[in-house]
């Protein structure tokens, strides 16, 4: 006869546990084995229990696609200690399967990242990691896109991991405004380095000369996406790309609802 | 001697012409040979130079993804009589691929669709529709996508065509301002059923129940990605949503600045 009752307890326990401690979903877009999601299962320590969710392979500049041509598969492994699952699709796939499938409730946090390489400016628009932080947020989760400014294969994430974790934190004590997440970009440089925090709108800016063309043995032409990035307003000191450049961490808030709305006013004037 | 001469007044004559007539760039996510291309292609005749490039394969929900991972191929093409490319990538990859590589010029208008279903409300956010159009967009070119609200394998694009046409005459004649441009939903109705076009902000709203969980022959489960949409404001009539519901052609002008600027001054409140 005690054998329920013990389960009944610890089923209490275990159910009080679970309301007390914060539930984190960690994904992101270079993939399940890449060094910047195990540097941010680290990062969130402590903060509450974590559950990760990421693309099997990696899926840079996915945006917020999802997956509709084919059928999603879930494998469950260990990563970092905490219950973790690869999924063969886009970061935002990662998230819609996380809430709808895998959690066993809403996360109170999503973290995304972190990213090995920049998300700011108009890289924002193409990144995966920024994706599933933007699915987050379409979701009403408080969700925070993490990524270093490095493409050296030997990037270092201690400092990255500091500053993901201080800010984390303050977005659990805060939350963040419905239909509102963070875009964090963090330039790799030792912690004491890091001139400060601040809090920048996004910078305007485009790629150019985007493609490295090139002929196969058959004589057929194929183009590789490259490029470099221009930026619009380049002096402009309440930019991302401004406080990157000059040492800072630079945090944009992003909203998923997409109007222009000044222009509302200008289309109502069209013969339409 | 006079050969020369001949091909000199012929590529002036054509240098000038190609300088008078307005250069239209079309594109889509369902395809290089679905019918919403076509009937957008025939919507555009007499406004200026067509010219087509189009993903090969069907790109729905691929967002403003952009391909990284294998390179790029173009195959050239005749469709409705216009100079057409297809292209084994993402909407906008074809974006970049035209505007880099294959364009004469700077197009003075990019029009992606029509999409064979809506592009209304969140769903702007995972169409690559729209993902063709906000690249256009970053690249200064005044860009509209334009979706139907139906997904008859039957469905008729008679009223889409009317209008796509009007309102890329529209845009042509006043340009949009910079880093803008239009998402064009239209209902699958006669023309005289039509109440008007109205200018929207996007609906805030998500999906939920995403997903169809089934398990194969093996006995592993795999998710097909569903659901249904949730409007968090059925009742706001400024929105495109209200609009489509009351047979009025919705237009919401989006820009790709993300940045939630009423957020900056909040987080410059937090101790960070």
């Amino acid at each position: 006869m005690s054998s329920p009752n013990v389960l009944s307890l610890l089923f209490i326990f275990t159910e009080r546990r679970m309301a007390k401690e914060k539930l984190i979903l960690i994904t992101n877009d270079d993939g399940f084995t890449s060094v910047g999601i195990a540097s941010l299962a680290e990062a969130m320590e402590g903060l509450g229990d974590v559950m990760i969710v990421a693309p099997l392979e990696p899926q840079s500049g996915m945006s917020q696609a999802i997956t509709v041509k084919h059928p999603l598969r879930v494998d469950k492994a260990q990563l970092n200690g905490c219950i973790s699952y690869s999924v063969n699709g886009t970061p935002t796939d990662c998230v819609k399967l996380a809430c709808n499938q895998l959690l066993p409730r809403k996360p109170d946090l999503l973290v995304s990242g972190i990213n090995h390489g920049s998300n700011s400016s108009t890289s924002v628009l193409y990144s995966g990691t920024m994706g599933a932080a933007l699915e987050g947020c379409v979701n009403g989760i408080p969700s925070i896109g993490f990524s270093l400014i490095s493409y050296d294969p030997k990037a270092n994430f201690d400092t990255a991991k500091i500053f993901a974790r201080k800010i984390a934190s303050q977005v659990l004590s805060h939350g963040l405004p419905l239909h509102t997440c963070l875009n964090v970009n963090i330039p790799e440089v030792a912690e004491d380095q890091i001139k400060g925090i601040r809090i920048c709108r996004q910078t305007m800016g485009f790629w150019q000369e985007e493609f490295d063309r090139r002929t196969d043995p058959s004589g057929h032409d194929y183009y590789w996406l490259t490029g470099e990035y221009f930026n619009r307003e380049p002096e402009a000191t309440d930019t991302d790309e401004w406080a990157l450049k000059n040492n800072y961490i630079a945090i944009v808030p992003l909203r998923t609802d997409l109007t222009s709305y000044p222009t509302i006013d200008l289309l109502k004037t069209w013969d339409l």
